[in-house]
This record gives C-alpha cells, sequence and structure tokens, in this order.
C-alpha cells in the first residue's frame, strides 16, 4: 500500500469542481482510494461565512459568556450562534461546545474552523460530506473520503477522521471470523474510513504546504462483511449518555443557583 | 510513503525476542517506523494468563454480576479481577470497565484479550509498552510503535492505536505555525503515533492471516517541534472527569438503593 499527496492544486473557490482538480492532476487506478480533507470541498461548496452572518439568541449569547468566564478571555456570542446553528443538538455547552452535527459526526464546535479561509471568517463543515464523497468519487471514479482532523477524548492530540465516504464500505466486520486459533474475534467492525483518513493525515500538513488530497493506492478492503455504520449512536456508547446527564446536572444546578 | 506487512513471522512464544524476529526477515532502510501489534509483544514478554490466577474479591464478584445483569448472561468474576488488577483506575465499572491503565492508555477491559492466546485463557498488554518498543526499537535500529486495536467514544468501530513508541515523538506541535495565509493554524498537536497505527492496522489483519507487524516506508515527520504526550490527562478532557462524575452519582444511588 502506497500513499502520496497530489501536488499543484490551486487555491479552490466557491464553485470549484473538486474531482476535476484532482483528475486533471494524477493518473488514478485500480485500488486507489483519494482522501479529500474537507476545507477544500467546504470552500467549493461555498461553506466559507462571516461572523456577522449570525445574530447570536439569548442562549449562544450565554454560552459565550459562560465559556469566556471559563477561559479567561472574551468569546464571540456570534461563533457560538453559528455553532448552534450548525449542530442536531449540543452534548455540552461548556467548557467546549462539544456537538453532533446533523450528519451525525461530534466535533467541538461543530467543526467550524477559523483558520485558512481567505475572504471570510469561518469554514463549515460540508452539508452532508457523504453526498459531497459520492459527487468526487462521480468524477473520479474511485472511492473517496473526505477528511477531517480533531481531537477525541482520553488521548492528547488530534489525527484524522472521516466525515463521510462514497464507494467503499465505513467497516470492516470481522463477525462470526476466527483467528489461527479457531477463537472468535475480539475486533468485530474495524473503522476502515477513519483509519485510510489518519493514514492520509499524516502527509496532508496544515500549514504552508498544505496538501489537501493523498491517494492511497492499493488498498485492499479484503474479503470481509462491509459495515457501514460510523455515526449512529452505537449500542453502549454510554458515554454520549454519561455526558448528556452531566450537562443536564449542570444545567439544573444553574438554574437552583439563579 | 509505502506501508508492508512483515511475511512468515513464527507464532511468537514467551521469551522471543521479536526484534529479532523481525530482523531476520525484513531489511529495514532510514525512514522506515516498524508497527507492531501488541500481541506478539505480549506474548514474546510473557503476559498470558489463566483465569485462574486470579482470585475475584467482593469488587469484581459485584462488577461482574451487575455487568451480567445488563448484559443477560453471566460473566466471570475473575476476569473483573484480572482487569482491576491491571488498572490504575476504573473510570466506569459498568456496563463496562472502562480503565485507565498504568501506563495511562485507557481503555474498555484495560485491553485484556480473551482471543488469538494459544495454551492461555487471556492476553494482558505489556506492563510498559514504550520500553516493549525501546527494546525492539534498539534491536532494529528504527523507530516502534506498539499498537493496539480498540473503540472509542462517539464512533462505530475500532482502529489501530498506539499504545507505546521509541525513536519518533508521539506527535508533530503545529503550534505557533501559521496556514498559507498567515493565519495561525486550529489543530495544535497532531498524534502522529496514533495515525501510524491506523494505518498499519489497514495491513494487519486480525484473522487466519494475522500480520502483526507492518514497516511504514519513507515516512517523515516533518519540520515540527516534537510533543511526547498521548496520556497525560489534557487539559479540557472534561469527558474523562464526567465519566467520574457520572460514575459517582450511579455509586451513591446504588448505596442508597442498599
Amino acid at each position: 500500500m502506497e500513499l502520496f499527496a497530489v501536488d499543484g492544486l490551486p487555491e479552490v473557490r466557491p464553485g470549484d469542481d473538486v474531482g476535476e482538480l484532482v483528475a486533471e492532476r494524477v493518473d488514478l487506478r485500480e485500488g486507489d482510494v483519494v482522501c479529500v480533507s474537507h476545507s477544500i470541498v467546504s470552500k467549493a461548496e461555498g461553506r466559507g461565512a462571516d461572523l456577522d452572518e449570525f445574530d447570536p439568541d439569548p442562549r449562544a449569547r450565554a454560552i459565550a459568556e459562560r465559556i469566556g468566564e471559563l477561559a479567561g478571555e472574551e468569546k464571540d456570542p456570534r461563533f457560538a450562534q453559528a455553532v448552534l446553528e450548525e449542530s442536531a443538538e449540543l452534548l455540552t455547552e461548556e467548557p467546549l461546545m462539544l456537538a453532533v452535527t446533523r450528519f451525525g459526526h461530534i466535533s467541538v464546535n461543530a467543526g467550524i474552523d477559523r483558520s485558512n479561509v481567505p475572504g471570510s471568517d469561518l469554514l463549515l463543515l460540508p452539508e452532508d460530506p457523504s453526498a459531497s464523497a459520492e459527487r468526487i468519487s462521480a468524477t473520479l471514479d474511485a472511492p473517496v473520503v473526505v477528511t477531517d482532523t480533531s481531537g477525541r477524548p482520553f488521548r492528547q492530540g488530534q489525527r484524522g477522521v472521516a466525515l463521510g465516504w462514497a464507494g467503499l464500505p465505513a467497516a470492516r466486520d470481522w463477525r462470526g471470523e476466527s483467528d489461527r486459533d479457531g477463537r472468535e474475534l475480539g475486533v468485530t467492525v474495524e473503522a476502515v474510513v477513519d483509519e485510510l483518513a489518519a493514514a492520509a493525515n499524516l502527509l496532508t500538513g496544515e500549514g504552508d504546504d498544505g496538501l489537501p488530497v493523498v491517494v492511497i493506492r492499493d488498498f485492499e478492503f479484503g474479503d470481509h462483511e462491509p459495515h457501514d455504520g460510523l455515526f449512529r449512536s452505537p449500542e453502549g456508547d454510554y458515554v454520549r449518555d454519561a455526558l448528556r446527564e452531566w450537562e443536564y446536572d449542570k444545567q439544573r444546578l444553574r438554574e437552583n443557583s439563579e
């Protein structure tokens, strides 16, 4: 398996066809998976936004104030409003806005980015990254993963993750398979698209040398059952439930003290 | 960057030298990172164990009973005892034993594996995976990452993660670097060893064709500050704190109802 970044991509602008920009710069072949950083997908889809477009409601103002107090610096309520508008639900309001996006991805600030967006304050995630991947995949006639970098509980640092995918399943399902000794395997579902996104992120870079497209050559899904869940609330994701309860308790405490 | 699995490794036994087994089968060169599945490291370090070695104390019995009730099937209190003995702390006791291992990794059941261990019931994680990586790295004269597959909150499926590393930093520190437009970058620390482990896991396999060693060739760390935190409780990991509070509340509820 080989990974290489696609060179020479221009600064992407609203209306650009990401699939065509890639197709012009690389000869893809059977077995290639194309990992595309959401930043250029979002730019092409016109998801740049200005803070002035967001008129903070009382909830956004209250959240920005509480986060600001905890952080010891003023927070812009318009940004909090943007996060609220991009979210289906907030798991926590502070110390961070941990948001469930409408397509199911959980990310601080709903994945809204402030950097690397010429001419606008914010860059929102694509509205439906799997639909974006589908379009790019159709142009390239190759599997596509739309990626982001994000933090995670329990471990420091960020890593590449998949936001959307097309042309390949999200995961390998090992259930029913057995190891060398004939015992059933402990690992049941392997989130392949997240592993591809993490691998691509090793080459992507974030800075001056930003390389938003990485080709993974000779990837083999192998002879496993496909599995397409990635965001659906997994059975046993009690961490999500625990956070909801924790948040609920905090809100009640706050109401009682008011 | 290229990835390939090392072929022809024998079934590893206690006392085997993993570094030598790898060195005999692959010509490493500058720029290679060797990812080694913890399973063969644990086997070589004699970390197989039998359930009979664990004498369940009252806490282990109570946890096994509660998990068993929730799961609708009997759970072995000896297994709960093994998890307790391998843990510095349990973040939650049920529905799953979410353990902080002594070396700081957070994993369900302290990463204890039941499958793929000929002649013993359990396979424990290495006691100090970074020390293991250090030894293998010294033999191979190459950077080494000791890996596992594990689940995570919020997303379905497992993915490769790093348990220990040697010969390379855990992360790239992007702080102070700027993007094409001169704005400071949103991503500050990139957990490179986790991304390498995830990439390797795409090739590793878990079943009959288990390939526990993957070489990542021509990996470039690049011109970034190194950062060696991965497990230390990161500032802002309030998910961990929230789980502790949730667990504490559950225990109080239980005590009050008794």
